[in-house]
Order: C-alpha cells, then sequence, then structure tokens
C-alpha cells in the first residue's frame, strides 16, 4: 500500500496529495541537483515492487530482498542506488517481547522509496520532521535517508529503556527471597536482547562509512547528522550489550541463590525433623518392657514423660532458632 | 562420477548432452573470453581426478586437496585458476543432525569443474538457474562460480532455520517442568552449531574479498552478485552465533531449573515424611507402658488416639499445601 | 546556572568577576590565538544553552544533545567546535553505588563552554589549576579541555580504588564460613562495574586521537597532557575489566562454596540423624513383647539398656567427630 | 647428535653419505643459487651447536634459544637467516597426553640446519619427500623449510583427530547414566586443546607471511607450498578452538547431568524411606496400649496387620513406580 | 637512594665509582653518540627525583608518574626522551602471591636513569651482563634500556613457571577425594594470574614497536635484541593466559566435584539410614500387642527376630556395597 509520495524541491514539498509512481518517476528523471521524490509503501502488495523497480530501474538483487522481509541489517551501495535495510523496534510490553519489522530503502539520485514490513517506526513523523528543514530537505535524496535512520534508531531507545526497566525487575525478583526464581523471565530477556543486538550491530559500520564521508554521493552537510545516528546506534548497543553481560551475571546469581535457598530449606527440615525424633525417642524408651523400670510405677511418670518431651522439643526450638535453622 | 558437461557461449548451453572431458578441454583451449566449459562430478572415482588434472593443467596441491575430502572451506587463488572448497549442508530432520558435504572447484578462465562429495546442495538446479540467466552466463567461468556459491549458501539457510526451531523446542522442554531435563539434546544442538559455525565463517573473508573486487580477473558486473551471497552467508554466521550463544545460555538456565526442580521434590518429600513422622510420635507416645495413663483406659481411647492421628495429618496437609510444599 | 564565566590572555585571566554570556562573547570574537573564555555552567536552567547557542553559534545537533543527559561519553568535531561528553563519577561508600554525572564540553578556538549535569568532578579546582598554569593557557582553548578530561578521568581513580576495596571485603566474606553468601553484593559491584566500564570505555578512541594529533587544531605542545589523560583512562579501564573478570570468577566461587556449605549442613543433619535413630532403636528391641526375653527380667536391664544407648551415642558422635562430620 | 647432512644441487642430492659440518658449511659457502646443505641434529650434546655456530655464523640470540628448548612457536627474521621454532606434537594414546617436542631451523640463503628436541616429527621422511621432487629442490634452502613445516604441521592432524575420539568418548560417558561423571578427563582434555592451541596458534600470522610473499628472500614459487601448510594448520587450529568451546560446554552439561543424577538418587531414597515409614507407623499403632482395640483381640489381627503392612508397601511401591521415583 | 650511577664510553665503563649526579649530568651534556651515563635509583628519597628532572631536564609529566608507584606499564616517546614504566614481579612461594614492584626508566639520547620501586629485578646483573657486552654498550643509551627491559621481562618467566606448579599442585587438590575443595586457592590463583596479565600485556604493544623499529632514535642493531624481549613477554603472556582459561575450567570442574561429592555423602547417609530404619520396623512389628502372635510365644521367638535383624542388616550392607553406596 502506498502510503505516501511527494516531490520535494527547493526545500519545500510541492504537492499536498500522493502522487502516483508515474507522476513520481516522472519527475525524479528531469529532476535537478538536491530535488527528489519519496515514496513510502507500508506491507507491499504483490506486484507494488515490480511497478516500482521498471518505473525507477532498481537492481534486481535489491528487489528480491526486499520481496520478503527478515533480511539483515545493512546498506548497500550499488553504484546507481544505496538499498538500505533496517530493522525496527517495537517492545510489547505485556509480554516482555520485542516485536521486529522491518524498513527497506531504495534511494538513487533524486528518488527515495521507502518499504515497511511489519509493525514500528512508521514514517509519516519522520516526513512531517524533515518538511519542517527545508535547509536539509535541499540537500536532496540523502536527507530523507537520514530522516528515515534517524527516526529508526531514536525508536530503539525507548525500546532498551523498556528492557533495562524489566532486567531492574527482574534482579529484584532473584534477589526476593519470597518470589520463587525468575528463570524463564531472565532467559527470555537474554532472548530479547540477543536478538536486539542482532538487529543493532550490523548497523554500526556502515553508519559509520556514512558518518566518515566514504560515500561520496552523500552530501558533506550531512555528515553531522549521520554521526548523530551513528551515535546513537553505538549507545543503544553499547546499553544492549551491558545488559547481555548483566544478564549473564543474573542466571548466575540466580543459580547460586536458588543453592542458597535449597539450604535454607533443607536446614528447616532436619529442624524439625530434629524436633520429632527427640520425643519419638523419649516415647520408645518408655515403651520397653524391662521388669524394673521404677519411672513407669510413678503416679506422675507418665506427665513428666510428657514435660520431658515438651521440655525436649522447647529447647530444640530455640536451639534451631539460635543458630538460624528455622 | 561425471554428472554433467557443457560448453556455454554467448550466454547460452552449446548442447544438450554432455561432453567428454577431453571435448571441454579442448573447448576450453580455444574459447574466447566469456566463454567456458563446465564439468560436474559426483563423488569421484579413482582417475577421474587426475585425468582431469591432466587434461586442464590443475595445480597438483589443489588437486590433493580435492582427493580427500574434510578440507577447510576456502578460497585459493593460483595464479592460472581459482580452487575453492565450500562445505555443503543438510539437516537431517529426525535425529536432529547437520551433515556435511564439500564442494570443490576449479575455477580457470574458461573453464570449471566441481566436484561434489557427500549429500547436500546438489548442483543441477544451481546450473539451471544460470542457464536461465544468459547475462551472467557471458561474464564468463566467474558466473558458474557465483551460480554454486549461491546454491550453497541458501541452502545454509534453511538449516540455520531448522536448528532455529529444534533450539526453540528445548527451550520449551526446559522450563517445562513436566518434561526432564533435556541436557543432552541441548549439548548435542551446541555440537551442531558450532560444527555449523565452523563450516561458515572461514567462507566470509574470502567472500569479502570477491565482493570487494580484490581479485582482478573476476568481471564487476557480478560484484553485487558475489556482495549477495556474502551478505547471506554474514546472515547465517550471525544466526548462527547467536544460537551458540542461546544455547550457552540454555544451558545454564537448565541448570538452574534442575535446582529448583530439585527443591521442590526435596519439600515434597519432607512433607510427607512429616506427615508420617508425627502420628507416628503418637502412637509411640501411647505405647509407653506407664502404670497411670488414663487415656489408655477411656472407652474411646483408641478410636479418639486415631482421631488425633487423623486430624495431625489433615492439619499438617493443609499447612504444607499453604506453604506450597505439597 | 552559570557558575564562573573568565576571560583568560596571555597565560592570565583578566577580571576576577564573572563576565555576563554577552561579554564573553564579544572577547571570544574579537579574541587572537592564545586568547579565550570559559564559561562553567552546573545545571543548566531553561532558555541558558539555547542563549549560549545563539550568542557562540553552537552546532544544533551538539546543542540538542546537551540539553538532556544520559549521553554516550564521545569527542566530536564540528569542522568549527568541538562537543565533548564525559560521564563523571562519584563513588557513594554507604550504599556501594557509582553515581554517574555528565560534562558537555562546547570547545571552539577561541571558547569553551562547560555544561556540569549531577554530582562529581566539580571544576572550580580544574580552573585553579590550570590558572596557576601560564604556559598552558597561553595555548588558549584547548588547555581548558585538558584541564577538564583531566579533571574528569584523574576522579575515576578513587572510583575504581573504592571499587576494588569492596570487591576485597566481598572475598573475605565469600570465603567466610560464618558469614551468609554475599551474592547479591557481588552482583550489585558487578553491575556498577559494568556502567563505569561504559563510561570510561567510549573515551579512550577519542583520546589516543588527541595523543597521536589527529585533530589538527589541538596544539602539539599538549599532546603528552592529552597522552598523560589518555594514559590515566586506560589504566582505570583496565583496572576495571580486571575487577569485572574477577567478580565473574568470585561469583563462580561463591556458587561453589554454598555447594560446599551445603554438603557440611547435610553431614551434620545426618550424623545428628545417626545418633539418635540407633538408640531409638534399641529401645524399640526392648519394646517387643516376647515371651522369652532374658534381660528384661534382669534386675539392672533397664539401666543396662540405658547405658548400651548412651555408648552408643557417645561412639556415634566421636565416630562423626572423627570423620569431621560434626 | 648429527642425524644426516646433505648438499643437494641442480635438484638433487650429491652424495649419500653424510657430510661432516666443516664439509657442509665449506660447500655453503661456496654455493650459488638454488645449491644448499641440509644438517639434521637430534638431541644437540653439548658444543654440537656452538660448533656449528661458528661454522654458520648464526646469529647468538636464535643460537641462545635453540639452546634450551621449550621456546614459543615462531618465524624470525635475522636479515642474514631465518630462525624458526616449531612445537611438534605426538598423541600417546593411552594416557590421553599430548607430548610436545621442538624443532628449531636455522636458514640461510644456502644452509639449513634443523634442531629436533624430544619426540614426534621425525624429519626423515620429510626429507625423503623433499627429495623425491627435484622442481622444488632446485628453488633451494626454501624448499627444505617448507618441508619441515609441512611434515610438522601434518603431523598436527592425527592429534587433533585423536583428541576428537576422546571428546566423543567423554560426550558418551557424561550423557551415559551408568558411568561416573568423567569430570577430571573432560578437565585433562581440555588441558591438552589449550596446550596444544598454544602450539599452533602463534605460528598462523608469519605462516600467513610467508603465504603472502612478505618475505622476500622466499622464491615465489613456494608460496602455493607455503599457503598450504598455513591453509593445514588453520585447520587443526579451528578444529582444537572448536573442540575448547564443546570442552567447555561439556564441562556445563556434566554440571547439569550430575544434579540430575541426584535429583534421580534422592527420589529414589525418598520412596524407599517412604515405604518404610508407613508399615513401621502401622506396627506402631497396635504398639499402643489401649485397654480397649477390638483388632489386638480378633484371632487374625496379627496376620491382617501384616497383610495391611504388605498392602501399603505393595500400593507405595506401584505409586512411586508410577510417578517414577523408583 | 643513588646505587650506582656509571659513564660509558666506546663501549667500556670509564670510572669504577659512582659518579655524583652533577658530574653525570655534566659528561651527559658533553657525550658523543654513543656514550652515556646510567644512573640507577632505589626506593627515590624525597628531592632525589626534582634533583634529577632539573638536572636531565626531564619532562615534568614523566616525573610526576614516576613520583608514585602503581603505574601503567609503558613505554612514553617525548620528543627528547623516552619515559618508560615496567611492573617488576616476585613471587612469594609461601603465601602463593606475586609481588609487584615498579621500574621507571628515562631515557635520553646520552643518559638513563633507572628507579626501582619495592622489591624484584634488582637491576646491578642487568648493567653487570651489558658491560660484558662491549658491543651493545657501543650503541649508546638504547644499549641500557634494553638490558633492564631484557631483565624484567626474564624474571617474569620462574613466576609464570611457579603459577603454573601452582595450578598443577591445586588440579592434583581438586581431583583428589580426600582433600576439600580448594576453592578459596583456586581464586587466589586466579586473582595473580589476572594481575600478571595486566603487568605484561600493556607491554607488548610498545614493545613490538621496538622490535620494528617504529622508533627513529633507536639503533637498528638493537632491534634483534628487543624482538628477543618481546617474544620472551609473548611468551610469558600467552602462558598466562591459558592459565587463566585453565583456572575458569578447574573452577567449574571443581563445582562438579563438589556435587559429584556430595551426591556420594547423600547415598553413604541413605544407606546408613536405610540399614537401621528395617530392624527398626521389624522391632516394632513384635512390639504390637495383638493377642495372637505366636512368634512372641516361641522360645527362640527373641533369638530369631534379633537373627532376622542382623540377616536384615548384613544383607542391606552387601546390597548397598555392590550398587556402591557405602
Amino acid at each position: 500500500m502506498i502510503v505516501d509520495s511527494a516531490h520535494y524541491k527547493d526545500g519545500a514539498r510541492q504537492h499536498d496529495e500522493a502522487l502516483t509512481p508515474e507522476e513520481a518517476a516522472e519527475r525524479a528523471k528531469t529532476a535537478e541537483s538536491g530535488e527528489f521524490v519519496w515514496i513510502g509503501i507500508h506491507e507491499p502488495e504483490a506486484g507494488d515492487l515490480d511497478r516500482l523497480a521498471k518505473l525507477f530501474d532498481l537492481h534486481e538483487l535489491a528487489v528480491e530482498d526486499a520481496q520478503n522481509a527478515h533480511q539483515r541489517p545493512k546498506i548497500e551501495d550499488y553504484d546507481e542506488a544505496f538499498f538500505i535495510v533496517l530493522r525496527t523496534s517495537h517492545y510489547h510490553e505485556d509480554r516482555e517481547v520485542v516485536h521486529f519489522g522491518e524498513i527497506h530503502i531504495f534511494a538513487g539520485a533524486n528518488y527515495v522509496i521507502t518499504v515497511r514490513h511489519g509493525p514500528g517506526s512508521e514514517l509519516a513523523s519522520a516526513r512531517q520532521r524533515l518538511e519542517a528543514r527545508p535547509d536539509l530537505l535541499e540537500l536532496g535524496a540523502a536527507s530523507a535517508v537520514w530522516a528515515v535512520l534517524d527516526k529508526v534508531v531514536d525508536d530503539y531507545i525507548p525500546v532498551a529503556n523498556a528492557m533495562e526497566d524489566d532486567i531492574e525487575e527482574v534482579e529484584t525478583d532473584v534477589f526476593d527471597d519470597d518470589v520463587p526464581a525468575p528463570t524463564a523471565r531472565i532467559y527470555n530477556l537474554k532472548r530479547e536482547v540477543v536478538e536486539f543486538h542482532r538487529a543493532i550491530w550490523p548497523l554500526l559500520r556502515p553508519l559509520e562509512d556514512l558518518e566518515q564521508g566514504r560515500y561520496e554521493r552523500v552530501p558533506g552537510e550531512l555528515r553531522s547528522y549521520f554521526r548523530d545516528v551513528a551515535d546513537h546506534a553505538r549507545r543503544v548497543d553499547e546499553q544492549v550489550m551491558s545488559q547481555r553481560e548483566l544478564l549473564n551475571s543474573v542466571l548466575q546469581a540466580n543459580l547460586a541463590l536458588v543453592s542458597v535457598n535449597q539450604n535454607v530449606v533443607v536446614k528447616k527440615i532436619s529442624a524439625v525433623a530434629g524436633i520429632i525424633a527427640v520425643p519419638t525417642f523419649i516415647a520408645s524408651v518408655y515403651g520397653m518392657n524391662f521388669d524394673n523400670m521404677p519411672e513407669l510405677h510413678w503416679h506422675l511418670g507418665y506427665a513428666l514423660a510428657l514435660g520431658l518431651m515438651a521440655v525436649c522439643v522447647l529447647a530444640l526450638v530455640a536451639f534451631f532458632r539460635r543458630i538460624d535453622w528455622l
């Protein structure tokens, strides 16, 4: 579905309504430097991409990649155009799951086509933000690439922070004796973190290339802006790497605490067993059948025996309390 | 066994039937740029390789390597020709084992010889796919190398995905209390993943060399195509690396859960032991032989004693239920 | 809040009182080489930064970063000026927590603006130390950058040492049988160490760039001074990395000791259980109702039975002592 | 002990009998390009090396290194000659230990001196193999270096494979419930693997230098041959690295299985304890001394009580069997 | 304290007695190429360094570093001179602790000042060894730097070997069932190894720079000698890295063995408990008060009951022996 399609010239959008792909291709062909069209697609239908591929002469390998999602994040330089794959992220708070979508960008000298799959990082806001900046718009199609990269990477930050919060909750649970060991939750967070790292990490090197001006077709004025994106991506990745390491340690601390906890249980049980065993032993003694057991014939023998048992129990309870087993 | 042998010229196969090696060598010798022969061999018999080595003047070290399988994946540049070793993969679903085979490629200016060992990645489909692309065929022998690389690397993807599925099954098992800890299965998956990484990883650097045009004899038009292969290989390798890390964490989570599980068992056992010990103690008390034990002479003494035991048992069951030990 | 604002020329401060931002901007504009103004801000209020941004023509991306704390440590080169982010550290001894603040530096040819967020590394002392060194002051604005970097990095050292002390305490606790396993404390230290590494590590590469003179606008005379800072940063980072590794090992040693400890408890409990079980068994024997049990009719039968029990208990105690279970 | 000493010229050995060191040095001095002497020494006696050092003018640091074994594998370029240290390996099957020896090579323009310490990789076969290749012999002393490197690295392969077999045995043992946990054996294998990696790894970089022709004095015709050696070394090292990782996982799986095993034991014990406790309880009940216990007076009371016990025991056995505790 | 101070010219020491710092500075000023003074200081007193700093015009940052120990190992190039920090090591066998000292070297064109803190690597022997080598002495001050580096790095070797021995002892202890788990000792060794690595590792890169001739002022004749030092440092570091990895594995093996050991104890205890429970049960049976219990009236009833108990105990002992629980 084509979401929006606009023609930008002299730092401003030329028409409010969306252009057809054919109109857009026409204008891209006759565009001068700093002038470009931006077509935004969400969940492309059968034929959408093929039609655009013909109109804009997109490289077959890029089109093939764009047709099925689950690509690796990358920036590929086909001499005539760039093909960029980004993974978008959206944190589903309830289920503590990061949903990943994808954005594919075809960026030529005078056109940008953005193809969005799945949830996360819708691009209308990126477009609006760019349209409010004539100085950047004037730099041509690369500014739209920046706007999309900036949006996608900025959307990583709340996801990383949400995971940070979850990790803190998990830590609290691990060290709280009244809560069962949250092993499965730790593992699931680990999984998310690994997946998230896989979404960000491959992007760092090509972003660095953009930052350091290795692609000649990208205007130098944008380098600071790409560096800003790269810097945010690096920050998120470093945060995610730290989370990964912390989750490893949490998993180990969790293991130690499970053992400690077991120790506590074993002690408690043993104390109780001991407390029952002693009066049972006393009862056994007075169950013996010797002829000559004077206590048996005392008038208060039974009461004294019960009393002895009670005293033993109380003494044992006190003892086990003191050594902290109960 | 020679599977197929064809002569390609002007982007098209010249004969339907297979050529003899001698015919193929003849045509390779007189071939012009963009013209080449492709001989495909499966499980070479004694003498096959020696015969081809003489006909095509293959380097002795490459021939020696090709004669016994179990080579390291690599792309070697003997000035006159390339020698390429690839590991093919095939996932055996039932036994959760990845079978690895090997493909060795001798690629000269006007000939390509592919030698396949073991199962996985049969090359007929790669050949067909290439024959449908005259534009690539015209670029000469390198296009056949691409076709084989593309086939082998694309065949890694379903294997990696199958392992992904197995890992998800294992995760479910680990966190399912009713299933015994799948330690052996986790370990076996780990083994597969390590082996798989060893098949892919050594290929990444030479693929990058191809992608960046470090080999002058490879036509520039193919660079995007080799980049596509390299990109897929990188994606699989990153997937495999994540799997490796996840399996490490699963192994640790598994250990924690085994301990938690043991804790649960110990609590249950202790509860039951306690529930038996208390009435046993009561019975011992009334087994004492004191003269003066009034309860013994009550008409309902026995019934009351049994009742007391039952009450204790029920109270204990309720108590242990509440503290979640039963 | 503007803390201080001064004009430096010919290696000396020109006025004791603080300049207004407008005055400072005026002087910066007309400044010659080696002459500069340094404005120090702590916890900037709304509008502070915008006002300075207009006066000194600061880059919008840098201003945006400076407005909200939680930036990644970095040195960014906007051709007209540097933007530097540093994380300051302050160790809160009681709670064993490192508090991190931030310092943002805008450094142009003739001005330095330092913006400090949060606690740690107040800069008055850095300014005083620099004012005592006319030879460095004469080198211009870069000397103020050095003074701040030097202060911040030197303040890392006591923090790292305090963590070193805490780790040593934790080690003592881990190996002391009378102290419960300090798992939570180990984990919290691990967290601090990871966070601390994240504050230092990203700074190492840009510091190395300064050390090796990659920024042409920085006077060569300062290279040794920046190398000194870089060297201290590296030392702290290496210390922190070692701490990280040690904490991992402590966590594992802790786990082993928890298990050993459990073993000791289990042995103790079992010994006691055995010690009770044996006399109970003896009592059971003499509770049997056989007609012909001669011991029952001995005059000293009961006393001998009790004696036998006592002997058994003593023998068992001695035995368990010898095998170190009690 | 000088094992062999020969003069090679025009691709052939000149004399069958061994030359004295003095004769060899004489011929080396007057040798033309492609002509060289090869002296092979095993376990040098006192004075051997000093004599050769004087005759061939060997560098003092190299001689010092060669005099005591336990050097790090390396290829050192003293402008007039190379000094090479290799670690040889030999797998002692019975004790599952890799024995390491060392070979030191002094290689000048017209001489090669090989000094072998300890067992493994005797060089007679390397010499024979080289003598069968006049085309390589003609390339001069470097061909002898290749022959030795090739022999040593090829001898790593059976060692790595033997360790592979041992690891597979260990895996079988770990997952076999009837075999005690082979912790010590896993650890010893780990030790071997670490040691082995230390023998191979330092060699990879200098071998790569040889492969890429960084040493000008080495004839270009040998580059493919050195690449072949480097490739084998890389393969073994990758195999060894995988083994290392697998052994880490085996150690962890082993730990999990020890815990699982303990769990099984605890369940079994508890089941048996429960099975005894119930009839004991029944016996205690009928040991009570109440006046009014009708069952006691039944003619079949005793038999019924025993029967009740038996029924309980059988029911419990069946129950524990069903929940898989017995 | 100034330990020694000498003037070297034409490869020989000029005076036996030590020069005063002022004399030394004088001669350094007028020295020609290949001529230098070497002042050795141990535990400098207040003022010592300031006096030398004035005489030899040492850089303030280097002097500041030299004044307080605990510097990071490094080689710093102040254009007029080098400042080198080395960590010396000394193994204290009894307490299994490595003591680290420091040596700081100021090395100009015609002077070398060595400042030693703490124990380990006293330099008199290094000076003597150098004085015996006129050929090296003639190369100037760099030869003294080499002599010190060589001494310090050679002194690492016995330390690394001593730790190797300790690790082997620890391994023996871990796998010896009669020795308690040496967790604390393993951890302490780990700590030593980490610390030791931190002393060596930072030196590797600057040593490589020396080896590859990156510092122009160092005579080329010394490159082989610096390479020899670098090679020894690399060897020790690789040894230490292996030790680190082995200690990690030992810690894990230790954990597994603690668990196995616990398992053994639990089995033993359970066996004993079972052996007591069975005769106790039998006694309980014959303590029942049924009217009709024929065995009770048998003349040998009691003896048979005791016999039955004995048989049960013996049978159980035999059974538990067979399944290896006792």
